[in-house]
C-alpha cells in the first residue's frame, strides 16, 4: 500500500493529511469550505483540491492511488461523489473517495476506541453514538428551523431575541445590547433617538441588520454570549444551551454502549459540556477539528488496523506538521 | 360629500366597504391577499381592486370621489400609495388613498373610544396603545425570526421542534405528533420504521416536508396546539404564547392610557388573552377583522366625528351585510 489522502471538509474550512500506511502523516494542507450541500459542489471541489494539493506538496507526494477519505456533514444523505473524484483525479489522486460522516471523524480524532460518543456543536449540532467503530445513532443535527439546540445559530439567535426584547421594552436590559449594535455598527445614541413608531431608532437599525442576513447567519452573534460578563441574561442563554445539549447526548447514552465522548466544534469549546447523569460516558474529551479522525478513518478503510500506538502516531505527526 | 371608501387588507384576504358619510354600509366585497410586502405589488393591487368592484358592486355605486382608506400591515414602512391609485382610478375611486395601520384598524374596529389598545395574533403579533384616535407606542410584531412572541409562526414553529424532538428521542412523547404528522402526510408506520441513520423514517419524512416550506408557512401548524387534548407539550406551549402576548400588551401599558383592548387574529382568539396586572386595559373586546375600523378611520380622513352612534351604525349595517 502506497501513501493515503484524508480530508476533513467542513463549512468553514478543509483540512487535508497525506500519511503514510503505518500512520506517519507527511503533508497538511488547508482551504476555505468544502462542503457540497452550504458552498455548491463546484466551490467544495475547489476547496478540497487545494487542500489537498497542499498536503501532497508538502510530503513530496506525487499521487495517491489508494482509498481516499472525505469526511462531511450530510455524508450520510449526499451519496454521490461524482463531484469529487474528477476533480481529485486531476491532481493524482487516483483511487476510490468514499465519504465518511464529520461526526465520525470528530470521534475518531479523539478516540482510538471502538465504542464511544461525539458530540459538535457549531453553526450547528448533533451527537452521536459510535458501536465498534461505525456511527451508531445519531441525536438532533435537524438545522436551525426544527433542531440544532444549544448550537451556534441557537445562541445567536437568542442573542439578537433577547436585544430586540430589551429594545422593545418587552425584554430585561442585557449588556449585550451594546455588544451587538457594536457588532452590527449602529450609532450609540440611536437608542435614545425616537424611531417613526415610538421606539427606539436602534431597533429599526437592528431589524434593517438582521433581516439582511441569511437565517443561518445568526450563528456570528454567538460568541457574544462569552463576552457579556455578569449578566443575567447572557447566562441563562448559556446555562440553556448546555442544558439542551446534555439532553441531546443523554438521548443517545445507554450502559450498553461505554466509551469517551468527544467534544468538537467552536461553540462547544466555549460552552463545555455538562455529563453528570449519564451511564455510557466514561470520560470527555476535546479536539479542534475531524482532520485525525479523517486520517484515522483513512487507514480503516484500507484496511489498516487503528489501536493506540497508531492513534497516536496519527495524532503526533500531524500536531508536528500544523506547528 | 359623497359615499365613502374603506379597505382592510390582510395577508390572507382583504375586505372592502362602501359606506355613506353617516356610517351606513351600503356594499361589502370580499378578496385574497392585499397586502403588497407579503404577495407584491401587483398581485396585490389586483385583490384591492376586487374587493372595491363587489362592494361597489352591491352598493350600486359608480365612483367615489372622497379620500379612501388602505389598512394593511407595514403601513408606517410602505409610505407609497403609487401601486394602489392607478388601480382604484380604473374602478372609479378618483380620491386620495390613505394608508393606515391595521392594528389600528383593528382597535377602531371594536372602539369608538379616542384611548386604549390592540392586540393582534395571526401569523405575526403585535400590540399597540391608541391615544386620542391615534397609534402611540408599538410593541413586537418584529416578525418571526427576531420577536411575534406567541403568534401562529411561533406556536407552530413549536410544535414542529416538539414533534421533531419527540422522534428524535430528546423531547416527551405528545400527542401533535400524530396530528403533525397527519397534516403531512406521513404514513403512520413511518414512526416504527427505521431510517438510515437509526432514527425513525418519519423523522426524515418531517425533515423533508417542512424545509420544503418557506419559515412564515410553519404558522399554519397553530391550530394543531387546540385540537391536542390533555397533552402536557401541547398545554405549555399555550401557555407561554399567552403569557408572551401579555409581556408584549404589558410593555406598553399605562395607567395614564386607560380604556379597552381590542384583540384581532384568529390566533389571538383561539388563545385568548391574559390581562391580570394591567392599570390602563378597562376590558377586553374581540373583532373578527379590521373591516368596521378602516370604515371608521375612512369616515375620520373625510372630517366625520365618530362616536358610539356612528360607530354601532356601521357595526351593525356592515354586520347585516355580511350576513
Amino acid at each position: 500500500m502506497g501513501n493515503l489522502l484524508a480530508v476533513d471538509a467542513g463549512g468553514t474550512s478543509t483540512r487535508a493529511v497525506v500519511l503514510t500506511a503505518t500512520g506517519e502523516c507527511l503533508g497538511y494542507g488547508k482551504a476555505g469550505s468544502g462542503n457540497p450541500i452550504s458552498s455548491g459542489t463546484e466551490h467544495a471541489a475547489r476547496e478540497v483540491v487545494a487542500a489537498a494539493r497542499s498536503a501532497l506538496a508538502q510530503a513530496s507526494v506525487s499521487a495517491i492511488d489508494d482509498t481516499a477519505v472525505l469526511a462531511m456533514a450530510g455524508s450520510r444523505t449526499y451519496v454521490s461523489t461524482d463531484w469529487i473524484t474528477a476533480a481529485l483525479n486531476a491532481v493524482d489522486v487516483r483511487g476510490r473517495v468514499v465519504l465518511e460522516s464529520d461526526l465520525l471523524a470528530t470521534f475518531c480524532s479523539g478516540a482510538w476506541e471502538p465504542d464511544g460518543y461525539a458530540v459538535v456543536a457549531g453553526t450547528g449540532a448533533a451527537a452521536i453514538r459510535v458501536r465498534g467503530g461505525q456511527q451508531d445513532l445519531s441525536a438532533d443535527g435537524l438545522g436551525w428551523l426544527l433542531g440544532d439546540d444549544g448550537s451556534g445559530f441557537w445562541l445567536g439567535q437568542q442573542v439578537v431575541r433577547s436585544v430586540a426584547a430589551q429594545l422593545d421594552g418587552r425584554g430585561p436590559r442585557t449588556s449585550l445590547t451594546p455588544l451587538l449594535l457594536g457588532v452590527l455598527n449602529v450609532p450609540a445614541d440611536a437608542s435614545n433617538t425616537p424611531g417613526y413608531d415610538g421606539r427606539p431608532e436602534s431597533l429599526r437599525l437592528l431589524l434593517d441588520a438582521v433581516y439582511a442576513l441569511r437565517p443561518i447567519e445568526l450563528a456570528r452573534f454567538a460568541p457574544l454570549v462569552f463576552r457579556a460578563g455578569d449578566d443575567e441574561v447572557a447566562s441563562r442563554i448559556v446555562t440553556d444551551a448546555r442544558a439542551a445539549l446534555h439532553t441531546t447526548l443523554a438521548a443517545i447514552d445507554t450502559a450498553a454502549v461505554r466509551g469517551p465522548v468527544v467534544c468538537g466544534g467552536g461553540v462547544l469549546g466555549a460552552l463545555g459540556l455538562p455529563v453528570e447523569g449519564l451511564s455510557g460516558v466514561t470520560e470527555v474529551r476535546s479536539v479542534p477539528d475531524g482532520a485525525v479522525g479523517a486520517a484515522v478513518l483513512a487507514l480503516r478503510h484500507n484496511g489498516v488496523t487503528v489501536g493506540r500506538d497508531v492513534f497516536e502516531r496519527v495524532r503526533e505527526t500531524l500536531e508536528s506538521l500544523r506547528g
